[in-house]
């Protein structure tokens, strides 16, 4: 078994666990929380939580309780995205993983209401993270707090989403190659992963107690984090494009081709990888080994 | 000119100065920030924000810049909700203060995105405070932060909401007068006053360099916001009532009466008076008048 599935088996049930309890403590309206529940709990992957976690991992930390809770805050807003993108005026997807999605069962006001409380919910969880035990700093909490807002909000997540609306429906994208990168990958799907690295760096830099941590490391990290989300976002739409090639304009292989967008995603997954080494040679506590092999597992979906 | 007049006079400008100049800096994307614009700077009343500002006056704490930030944070919660209450799927109200709603003007897939940039945007502000002048620590910070996404999320205005959603249509409320209260009113309207109020108190408890601040007054003020909430939303159904009696199925005048509902909001006022006078008994720092001023002017109105 690799050292990445280890990991995933040890800490996707955690991950879950967390996820579950958090919603079921989030409002007194059992009709709201299972609502909720619907939502978030569906077998997600939790990629965005695991990155935290990982990096964290591979500065051999021990992972705080409070730490596990601030890595699920992300889940809760990668959530609310796919509630909201699957809406009559966004996408109109009738199914989200084989169900149905939030409005298809429970109506489009209730969507939208889910989608809300999830998104403001998140931002509950990081704050309480602080009364839990292993608790980073205040300060940490600030900071996670603003760039998690920052990575889904008018200039990251929400923004990717706005400018993927634009000729939603049209026959040809209105973006080239360059466009489409930075006004709807970077944004709408790499935004949220370099804050999820981005918040792993800063836990480690939270638990540092000496001065050793560079603080370019937490730079360095969400860069990792960046090209990942970047890689990972292509893959998605390769492997979309390889069940109807019609599915969505606004996709790199509709765009520039199968072949091409595989280069692309690899060249991003050998920039992940360089940013790795760089680390490594600047910080020996630093194995990169489990962020290589998701990595690879990036790269091997295809 | 009252002290409430004089202080409105002051401040109003100064909110909707740091409001416009949030909003300015929260995109890189022009068009995303003239609608988020739109949706928020339109005349509103800033009542949350000023009610934050007065309980700071009213223990006569010179306001700095970075409590007038934190201040509008919930102005952002606020006007989403507005924005996304007016969606076809909701409200469907094509009018906001005399001109086109979010949705009528820009479409509904912008609106369901402003509304969630906004709300993402609250938490952006927020954690920016810590690094403008007259800073609280950050452990109040984590604090405002979590009572703010509770007082909006899925135990507050957004629960409330869903309440409100419930035979929205049809020709008599489910409701009696005591959930009415519980289910809508507390937790739609109430909550985010109780906020403001709340998160007022807890900037003069983190300026408090001594231990005489007594941290049952934080309690205190938070519910005399909630009372104020309270008699504010029957007023606002009482307006509304008096311009069409069929406007809401979910509005105490319709299902009460004008005559009771007036008597009902003015025993809210009268608590938040007796919180006051409770408050002043306990600390002779708190000047009570400008809040007082605030209980008359909603009383007022009728």
């Amino acid at each position: 078994m690799t050292n990445l599935k280890k990991f995933q088996n040890e800490w996707l049930p955690k991950i879950n666990a967390q996820l579950e309890n958090d919603l079921s403590q989030v409002s007194s309206d059992d009709d709201l929380v299972a609502m909720m529940k619907y939502a978030v709990l569906n077998g997600g992957k939790r990629l965005r939580p695991l990155l935290t976690l990982m990096v964290l991992e591979s500065f051999e930390q021990l992972i705080t309780p409070s730490q596990l809770k601030i890595a699920t805050a992300v889940e809760w807003i990668h959530s609310y995205s796919l509630v909201h993108d699957d809406l009559p005026a966004m996408d109109n997807d009738l199914l989200r993983r084989g169900k149905p999605s939030v409005h298809a069962l429970y109506g489009e006001a209730n969507a939208i209401l889910v989608g809300d409380a999830l998104l403001t919910g998140a931002f509950t969880v990081i704050p309480q993270a602080l009364t839990v035990s292993g608790a980073p700093a205040s300060e940490s909490i600030v900071l996670i707090t603003q760039y998690l807002s920052q990575a889904a909000g008018a200039n990251g997540m929400v923004l990717g989403q706005i400018h993927d609306m634009q000729n939603h429906d049209g026959a040809e994208s209105d973006f080239d190659q360059e466009s489409l990168l930075s006004l709807i990958y970077q944004p709408k799907t790499a935004a949220l992963l370099r804050y999820a690295a981005q918040a792993g760096a800063l836990l480690v830099k939270g638990s540092a107690n000496d001065e050793t941590f560079n603080p370019d490391l937490v730079t360095k990290i969400a860069d990792f984090g960046e090209k990942l989300g970047l890689a990972f976002q292509i893959q998605d739409d390769l492997d979309d494009f390889q069940q109807d090639t019609t599915e969505s304009v606004n996709a790199l292989p509709h765009l520039v081709g199968v072949t091409t967008a595989e280069r692309m995603r690899d060249d991003y997954l050998n920039d992940a990888y360089k940013i790795l080494n760089d680390i490594k040679l600047n910080d020996q506590r630093f194995h990169p080994e489990l962020l290589s092999e998701l990595i690879t597992f990036i790269g091997d979906k295809s």
